[in-house]
């Protein structure tokens, strides 16, 4: 979700002064160079495309596992089986990053073989964004789908206990003239972070998206009436693909985001599919769609229809008129105080 | 979503008498008895499992297609184009139930194989429930999943314009002891029948599930702040590996149900995964999962946590210990209505 920061306490950072201060952050715990970049890029791309919740916000994190040990800044993802089509991967506790980059890589190779990979893996670490995975397919004219499990933080309809992640699915698929559709969500109602920043602004918490008494995040639909089974569902979907066909951890298995007891033994699941095995033409007909939505009567004239990833690229075209990233006071307070801890230069502004 | 009529106006009819009618009628309309069989047992499934929106409620329009010419009783499927993994399929106008049991075979073929099959068709029509074809993949131990494009019923957020379906998404994945996980939703709040079925009993419809004036279905999410923006993503995902990948008709192109100007020339999208391609135990790991989950400390005892498929699973026991499926006295008066234009037997009840 795109969510600007205020103007009046903000301040502007350019993404490569971003990536720079991530990799020295990064490097100062230990980590080998080609890790950190990995790590960083995956980190202002979030920001840039405006996933707040997952750039810098989490950098802190980070830092946090691999002085715990609970990240292994050299773990580089293993093949334990394979198929022309398929792979099954330990990630061998890497950075999501690494293990997310390194499985696209490989659906990808297997999709222009053979029409569609198929990639599988265990033991790796929150992976960011999906949108950065499924962009490496779109790179190449494929589509892109992606899967992850996460900490349990959604409650299933009729309960209040949180047991099962907010398990994203992203997606993305080549238009024309490098038009695409971009989706990239939790199967939650709202993300955690969503919730956070209506807490900090004692905003009341609708009760479509989460419990207010425990913060348990309701599911896509929000109540059963208005079909949370199938946020819910979705969830479990996600798990399958993710979790239970890994091997790895599982729904409230998972230990929580930012806990350091165990280690995080993340699932995710990669495909990419080629559509040259299809009807040709495929970026034509998806242009062809997404415009027509875009140009379907809206309620409203100022709020036109979109299509998903149309906020990130407006995001992102406001990140480049500006000159970078704009962070509220409290974000770049944060990043100084991490750079104090690990005698880092701090972010520098434009 | 399982429906049961009320028991004052409603008679009980024996599965294979729901059988022998369907099948009566199809051929009466000059179905071959395999094809006619194919989508009877489809229908017979849809009631059994307690969709009733997909049963014998659908039996007129699919006569209708017949009689107009615009459905083909013989049309069988083509393969276009094959790699091991993948193949893209001409369903010749045949009916989605043939359609979509020859795709999802091939499908499981190409996982027994590769470890994953993808079969996209156009050139299809209606395929009845998700759920018929999953249950192919899970008799073989497999993951199915499946996704079919519709008829433009859903208004994305921010217009009233229906411009894209209620594509829906299935998956089946196999459990021990016979358990399993069964998700076979719209991407809609709700379905086209749900809405029908408040309109019948003159009570009010939800916001959160359609446009009270025009009837347009709201996408998964109800409303723009509870993230209908996410139900209409996947709408459109669906859209993607169903008409634009086949080269069938998508989005607005495609004709409403029951009307029969032009050819339906759906999209669908299957996918056979075999879990013995990736960690041993799959199936194991799935029922801790779904056990785990159906133990969650409920907020009403008498509304414990389900899994997607066991609303279906309690009623298919229903149905067994009633002998048979309850119908209401207005889709008997609609059956009957049928058998006499057509002069077949009318349902014979228990």
């Amino acid at each position: 979700m795109s969510r600007a920061p205020t103007r009046s306490s903000a301040c502007v950072i350019p993404l490569p002064e971003i990536r720079r201060f991530v990799v020295d952050c990064m490097m100062a715990v230990g980590t080998p160079k080609n890790n950190a970049e990995k790590l960083a890029e995956n980190i202002v791309e979030a920001d840039y495309r405006g996933f707040y919740g997952h750039g810098l916000n989490r950098l802190a994190i980070f830092v946090g596992e691999v002085q715990h040990s609970v990240c292994n800044v050299v773990g580089f993802p293993k093949v334990l089986k394979e198929t022309p089509a398929t792979a099954w991967i330990d990630g061998n506790n890497g950075f999501g990053s690494v293990v997310g980059s390194f499985c696209m890589d490989l659906a990808i190779e297997k999709a222009q073989k053979v029409g569609i990979g198929l990639v599988v893996c265990k033991g790796s670490n929150h992976f960011g964004i999906g949108s950065m995975y499924t962009a490496q397919a779109l790179k190449k004219n494929l589509i892109g789908i992606c899967f992850t499990n996460t900490s349990p933080l959604v409650a299933p309809p009729r309960t209040r206990s949180t047991v099962i992640g907010t398990n994203s699915i992203s997606m993305a698929a080549p238009g024309m003239n490098a038009d695409s559709f971009n989706l990239d969500m939790a199967t939650s109602a709202v993300s955690r972070g969503t919730i956070e920043m209506q807490q900090k602004k004692h905003l009341i918490i609708p009760s479509a998206w989460a419990d207010s008494g425990s913060g348990a995040l309701c599911p896509l639909g929000g109540t059963e009436t208005n079909s949370s089974y199938k946020g819910y569902g979705l969830a479990v979907l996600v798990e399958v693909l993710c979790g239970i066909l890994s091997g790895g951890a599982y729904g409230s298995n998972i230990r929580m985001l930012g806990s350091f007891d165990k280690l995080a033994d993340l699932g995710h699941c990669f495909i990419a599919i080629d559509p040259k095995g299809f009807a040709t033409g495929f970026e034509g007909r998806l242009s062809d769609l997404m415009e027509t939505l875009r140009r379907t009567q809206p309620i409203d004239p100022k709020n036109p229809v979109l299509i998903a990833g149309d906020r990130e690229k407006l995001h992102m075209k406001s990140v480049d008129q500006a000159g970078g990233v704009t962070y509220t006071r409290d974000q770049l307070e944060a990043s100084a105080k991490i750079a104090k801890n690990l005698r880092v230069k701090p972010l520098q502004p434009k």
